[in-house]
């Protein structure tokens, strides 16, 4: 598909300035723009890029006004973010979806799958589980008993999902995530360790997406909640009895510890981990690698292990980088005092 | 199935506060509690919901007493954790195990499983290996030739077990967990990495857990150990030729760099780093997130990167948190002094 | 097999010191020697080993004197690692490749895989994927339509490759590695988050090692890239749009976020997290559990988070540590100051 500037900035009520017949078959980022490719600037820290791109048009905000010359046509937009984003999930609905079942598949006796879902080669579904319609379940997919899954949902290849778990409309769930696992749960007893059962189940309600390869426990008793609208990146560790507040979003490798209930809207680095049994509240932003060990409000910004907030974890760094001025000030002090005797 | 308060407290010996008709049918959280369940107390921070718990029957230490009303109907045993972990263990045993074979599943020739195991659709094991009486082998598994594996072992959807390694009896291994990939080994030549064989294997002892998505890798010349008892969560990764002592547990995605040794009766907290080539005695207790560049003794309580006594960790951050009042005391000193002169 | 020190040091151009006759039929680490194993000393730290291993023939420097007696045989070579690594490599080669098409597998039509490929069972090949000679695609593996696959590829049980991603020759990707997952990206619209379809895909160019479960997301448009020679740990995340220069090592657990350029020859620690959008040049070193927030030039040591040169952190730890002293020295100067007033 090729398609002219001008033809683009019809599509999104866009304004060329440039050649309205520049040719674009593909995208790229700005950085790494090629002839025949679209672009887009939403970033500042990328604004020096667009002097020097190969990419024959570029998507700018409305008030862009270049320094120099740029030899890409510019399509003027009002958030070139979402216009490009609109563009990219256009260009992928002509994707078709997977359709029908591949053989062989298993699909246990009892279990309910419509005939509008796609079941890969070597899925299996347990029994009495129940899907939605149009629901996609990739090769290798693994459904336990008891499962039940909403319409919409895309479950990509070798996703496993233990038995009684259940997940919403919509949700999309990334290659190797593993719901339902036991919770890591043992009693002492005389120096060993004996299993305590986790009878609980997972829920993750509608429209959420969980990464590649991340592990989200069942709960003891009860259930170990994903609420509405939540996205969790790769390799993250949910425990049991956790739950995660509505839209909240969590960049890879996060660890949550059990019991720990999140609130709303929070924003969560990659790598930070949360102490068990703690309550966060809704809106707050952790900075990568943070450690939570304790409870936290609404609305905060924390960085750091034990986790503060983050303006007073940048003054403590300065501070720490320069005790070696300070040590040296204060035995300049001493010796002064000495003398001064 | 739905029993009485009363019949509760005969089957746990424990002696009933309040309506012995109370009925329960399922298990909730203390905190999560709804008519019907029953919630345990053990966590003196949990104290607090046993006056607003929806729970119908609490379980509560022999000498808990309550300093407001409590509408929960209590059953006052020894040990609340103990008694709930041994009825969850009951409700789980009433969830029969999977048996028989799914077809189809890939059985190479000269493997030797046993009848009395379960084998799931599409799971593969490999020439020569062996498995030993009630194992259960979940859909999608993997198991390489020459695999060795115990009685009464179960292996959940997904996991893959490269060749010549061996299971214990009673070991329990998560989806997702990978047993037995090429150690991290390259030699360095001309700018470049050549690879090093790992010819090695992994060996896990009986009645070992490995949570979802951990991968434990085979050594480079001769084993990587997990004694008898370890208890490893999810996410987890353990280099080649390490050794992990006996009942030591460790939370989700701590990571263990090759060849260290690890002690008995440990405990790790989550997102621990542990440095390569190290040796770590018995009972120590590593907090979250520690990072260990050094061979650690007995008995010893971690915290922080590089990884030091728990308590001086924690005068160590709040001296650092302090020091803008430092370095203002100390520009205070300099002036005082100057004005003595 | 087993030969004697005498068949070994005529093999690997060495030097017998000790019984020519002693045999060997395993390898061992040192620390771990048994009787019949060949061992090496590469490292000081296991030098003392020397003096007490039960491996009947070790190989050493040529410069090596014992200070004590050595019952083992010795074998002097020039660099003792390269020759075990070799012998390690010979011994590998023995083990038979994996032939042919075990059934059921899986491959669409119009899919590309040559008969000098392995395919295990419940493989499964997408539409249009093509494959190369002599590659190797064990059971459970998925690889998506439109996947191209280089010749003498190592694909172990599991893997999960999305459509349209590139693998080069040589590479070896181990179970659970999942190449391909949508990148993480969401445009927040009114308090929600709404997907950004993931367009672009992932390549891996020749002779790169990926380890067991970890993920390298597709590119939002155009790639993500492993150049050729880079050897990725276990459970690493490489977010969308992430490069990664020649021969770049990272140990296990490491997070590069979305977009980071990073540089060739870096040899980077276990549990290091890297932000987004940043650059990183050549030659590199950065100490396990770093945090990279920002962009860092050519040949630096760099450790902590945020991370900064690994000499620098080291004082101020040290520093860090002596707080109390110095508060101690600050508040005796004030009283001093007081007294003398």
């Amino acid at each position: 598909m090729e398609i002219t500037a001008a033809q683009l900035a019809a599509m999104v009520q866009g304004e060329v300035v440039g050649n309205p017949e520049a040719k674009i078959n593909n995208f790229a980022k700005i950085e790494e723009g090629r002839e025949g490719c679209l672009s887009f600037l939403a970033n500042q820290k990328y604004t020096h890029y667009i002097y020097s791109t190969q990419s024959s048009v570029v998507l700018v905000r409305k008030d862009f006004v270049p320094e120099e010359a740029v030899s890409a046509t510019l399509v003027k937009v009002d958030d070139p973010y979402a216009t490009i984003a609109t563009l990219l999930n256009f260009v992928n609905a002509q994707i078709p979806a997977k359709q029908g079942r591949e053989n062989p598949c298993y699909i246990t006796d009892g279990a309910l799958v419509p005939d509008s879902c796609y079941v890969g080669a070597f899925a299996y579904v347990g029994a009495n589980a129940r899907v939605g319609e149009h629901t996609q379940i990739y090769p290798q997919v693994y459904i336990g008993d008891d499962v039940v899954i909403g319409d919409n949902v895309i479950i990509y290849s070798g996703v496993k999902i233990y038995r009684g778990c259940c997940i919403g409309n919509n949700c999309i769930i990334h290659s190797g995530a593993v719901i339902g696992a036991d919770g890591f749960g043992f009693a002492p007893v005389n120096g060993e360790y004996e299993k305590i059962a986790q009878i609980g189940n997972v829920v993750l309600e509608d429209n959420v997406e969980v990464g590649a390869n991340t592990t989200i426990d069942r709960a003891t008793m009860g259930s170990t909640i994903i609420r509405r609208g939540v996205k969790l990146d790769n390799l993250i560790q949910v425990a049991h009895n956790v739950e995660i507040g509505e839209n909240t979003v969590m960049a890879a490798q996060v660890g949550v510890a059990g019991s720990t209930k999140i609130g709303k809207h929070n924003m969560v680095g990659g790598q930070v981990g949360f102490a068990g049994h703690i309550h966060i509240g809704d809106n707050c932003n952790f900075g990568a690698q943070s450690g939570v060990p304790n409870s936290v409000g609404d609305g905060k910004t924390l960085l750091g292990t034990p986790a503060i907030d983050s303006r007073e974890f940048a003054k403590m760094f300065i501070y720490s980088k320069n005790l070696a001025a300070l040590n040296k000030q204060v035995a300049e002090l001493k010796k002064k005092l000495e003398e001064n005797k």
